[in-house]
């Protein structure tokens, strides 16, 4: 089989968050130790150390590729290991408890939608499961080849040679991509052309855009455009019946959208290979302010009106407290609503303080000169503009959101409890929705003795009929892996419970996976299962495709 | 059976557009043939009178509704005849040759979903086509119960009755909404509550929400929300197999979007019963523009600037010389851009104003003071608000816009070929596209013997990549009905050839129906239609709902 060694720079972490010795330096890890330990409550708080892959135990490979998929395919250790968990806590936790059990027998790594087809062809043939592979940051167990049930084999199919940008329609504003690549790959290939594609997902750095598709990702935008799936013009899907190319259009009423088939389908019922996916000019404009709030209800108030006003703002971000707080994004004395524009096109003073007023309008504080606003002469805005405008408590709170996974595997390395869940709701059930997750959420880890914990709650999208509350739980837990575990299975499902029961989504862009199967069998109707059953039937005959994900087998 | 006898008001006409009585007036009627005469060189433009319910001779009925569907069925001459057709050139050219050959053998008018669960119940017992019927607008086929192929007999499901706004939440902005309201009723029922969905399709006074969710109709916004698609929460849809009800939300990412199974599925996969609908308060402030162009290409170039510029105008439609003459909103020696935005929340200017500077960087020339602005005050906008802002050009094309159906009519009766195709495509494609189909619509038509006619194009809508251009056709033909529809069936062809060829859609917003689908079969990906034809094998398993829609029965 192919030897298939490290990508140049830093490789990847095989059972936690993004690159190997990328996480807190050990200055970090005694500050958050102390921390931990005062906050919490928490006495033991001696990190596990990471694990090797020259510990692990793999089982031995069930199934061997035919001679002709063998250069694409690898059955290296490393590997294996890598592609067994998606990123979630559960994930971190039995990766540092060096539980890897259930590997994919083999890990294919395609290098086009030939190679693509003829996988699934092996696969089917001998009904071995075959799970798309993105960038691995599932945090449902969506990757989870383990968890395909009882068939002969499991081989994870991992796109990221898939890697090029390969077409750019600068009048159109459109460029056709890849499948397997990389968000930075892929801002870095559309930036020569002037373009960006801006969607910025918390887990850009470690995500592919076929990943983004398959599970209907959420990006920085907190208002309009929301999910990729507005970005999308066209998708070409490998399936093992054979390809899906849809039609490259800005709009059309032709019937059910084919794509929308698609978006979302968590690789059950193809692999997304390609797709022409709208892009920007760079933004040049930026406007933005933080305001003040003395309770989370006048600042979810503000978020609405903001929302309802049609002012469409790139961020418009509820952080509560608490979560101010522990991102160091304030003291903790106030909940902020982050408020940001950006355009390519045209300065945003109208648009900022019309959005600042709303938030005045409900009790919302911005300090003189709160307003800050910015432009760049010219069309190519130099490198790191982007980042220019994050200072004070955006800024803060932006590099909290992105070292986030990394603060979490650590803090699960201490023996915490540390996830979050999401999902959304319509503003008239918002209230009482907060307030019974909190509560539900409290009582469990008190109920399976964890904690004391935090809970805390932040908007990360918000549209005019509803937000999409974010919540952080991280709690002292017990010590041993498999007892933390169901602690926070527990806790999990007490959440998840209480969001069906007041009307909300089980998840908003983490996707369903294995993980939320149990409350997206009470959300979606059960004839459209049946339906998307009768779709897979037909197009994944064999039943190999990510068994056990959004469906039954 | 139950006397369903017209509603109050005017009686809808059952051949052609609208209300009995409402179209062109004796002076309107002579101004036009004077017009067809000079400008077309047609010489017979006497008009044939439009036809009367005792001329017709309809089949018997087929099949008799069982005793307990006896009060929500009708057999009534009228109601068959109103419902054999929709509104499109050929249905109103056969309605005028008093070709009522195969009218559906009753029409249905349910009162609850109840009533159309025992339908569908019914129906699949006996094996008798259910065609769902909004407003009956259709102008592709869609709602024609005479060709849903062999069966036992056809019922017209008629919602009508389904006409209540249920219940609005005003803090999320949204409404629960029976299916078959139409479009006045429904904004008379928000209107109290202050709200407003303002989705304006042409076809608004005759035509219902079910019908344009079932078709993704498009609205009055020429920019971001401009199909129906954007404002749905959830839906109810009956099904023969059962009721499928999605969850309400703002946002979601769990699997598939049910609803995007539904939207567009053209009463193939069920009937909609009702759905949440996303609402917004009242506009108050308006800002609109009109900007001439020398060149149909430089007025595109400038719709483009304004759709890439994030601005989201709620009018941005470019119109052809021709069109601006023949719709009276120009002496016909400019192309133009109407541009113009809407706020419920704020005064426009900035908006507007740099619209009008990206029409000015394209070669666009505005008046001074050519920009108008206007902001109510208070809360509730006086009655008529909506109109108030609309004189000038672009109130006069818009005027033009809503008579243009009862215009088609009249030029129908008056021997032409009178019709209209749209389609979106991506900018790239655009210009090749635009000459293309009206070379081939003038060449189609001088093969066929029609004309001389004239062929104008304007954009409907526009998106950041591409626009969705609408074709209007007007051409002397074969006084005789059967060969002047042949004559136009091969116009179509020819142009719906053209747009496959050039990579655009075959209906940006009319649907597919019966008569798109020997252009959608190329269009949709094939393993798409498989998928599409097991969802409906699974929700509708005698295949009886609207056989012969989008897939093959």
């Amino acid at each position: 089989m192919g030897s298939m060694g490290a990508a140049t720079g830093g490789r990847r972490s095989f059972w936690g968050w993004g690159l190997e010795g990328a996480g807190l330096d050990p200055a970090e890890q005694d500050a958050l130790a102390a921390l931990v330990s005062s906050g919490l409550g928490v006495g033991d708080v001696e990190p596990v150390p990471p694990p090797t892959v020259d510990e692990l135990d793999l089982p031995d490979p069930r199934v061997r590729p035919p001679a002709s998929l063998r250069p694409i395919c690898t059955d290296e250790p490393y590997e294996r290991a890598g592609h067994t968990y998606g990123k979630s806590f559960r994930d971190v936790l039995r990766g540092l408890a060096r539980d890897f059990r259930r590997p994919p027998d083999l890990v294919a790594l395609p290098r086009d939608a030939a190679d693509v087809a003829a996988l699934l062809d092996w696969c089917g043939a001998e009904g071995i499961a075959a799970v798309p592979y993105g960038g691995g940051s599932s945090v449902v167990g969506g990757v989870e080849a383990g968890a395909c049930g009882d068939g002969p084999g499991a081989v994870s199919i991992d796109l990221r040679r898939l890697d090029r940008v390969l077409e750019v329609d600068a009048s159109s504003r459109a460029a056709r991509i890849e499948g397997g690549v990389y968000g930075p790959a892929l801002e870095g290939q559309l930036r020569p052309h002037g373009v960006t594609m801006r969607h910025f997902p918390q887990s850009f750095e470690f995500s592919t855009l076929g990943g983004w598709l398959a599970t209907r990702s959420g990006g920085h935008y907190a208002t309009l455009h929301t999910h990729i799936d507005d970005f999308v013009e066209s998708m070409t899907v490998v399936t093992p019946r054979g390809t899906v190319e849809t039609r490259r259009l800005p709009g059309s009423g032709a019937g059910p959208s084919p794509d929308r088939l698609f978006l979302g389908s968590e690789g059950i019922l193809g692999v997304i290979t390609e797709a022409w996916m709208r892009v920007q000019d760079r933004p040049r404009h930026r406007a933005s302010a933080v305001a003040r709030f003395a309770t989370f209800e006048a600042g979810a108030a503000a978020a609405r009106a903001v929302a309802q006003a049609g002012l469409h703002p790139s961020n418009c971000r509820l952080l509560d407290a608490t979560e101010a707080l522990i991102t160091g994004t304030s003291d903790g004395s106030a909940h902020l609503l982050l408020l940001a524009f950006e355009s390519a096109d045209h300065p945003l003073d109208p648009w900022i303080r019309r959005a600042v007023e709303c938030a005045r309008d409900h009790g919302g504080t911005v300090g003189d000169g709160g307003i800050r606003t910015s432009s760049e002469p010219g069309d190519a805005p130099a490198e790191g503009a982007d980042h220019a405008h994050h200072e004070g408590a955006a800024g803060a709170w932006r590099n909290a959101f992105l070292r986030a996974p990394y603060m979490r595997d650590a803090l699960i390395g201490m023996g915490l409890i540390s996830e979050t869940f999401e999902t959304a709701v319509t503003w008239d059930r918002f209230e009482r929705l907060h307030a019974a997750v909190t509560t539900a959420v409290t009582d469990a880890l008190k109920d399976v003795g964890a904690g004391p914990g935090i809970v805390t709650c932040r908007f990360t999208h918000v549209y005019p009929d509803g937000p999409a509350p974010y919540f952080t739980v991280i709690a002292a837990g017990a010590r041993e892996p498999a007892a933390r575990l169901a602690q926070w299975d527990a806790v999990k499902a007490a959440a998840s419970d209480t969001l069906m029961a007041h009307g909300a989504t089980i998840t908003h862009h983490h996707a369903v996976g294995r993980d939320h199967r149990r409350w997206y069998d009470r959300q979606r109707p059960d004839l459209f299962a049946d339906a998307l059953r009768a779709a897979k039937r037909e197009l994944d005959p064999a039943g190999i495709l990510n068994p056990g994900v959004l469906i039954d087998p």
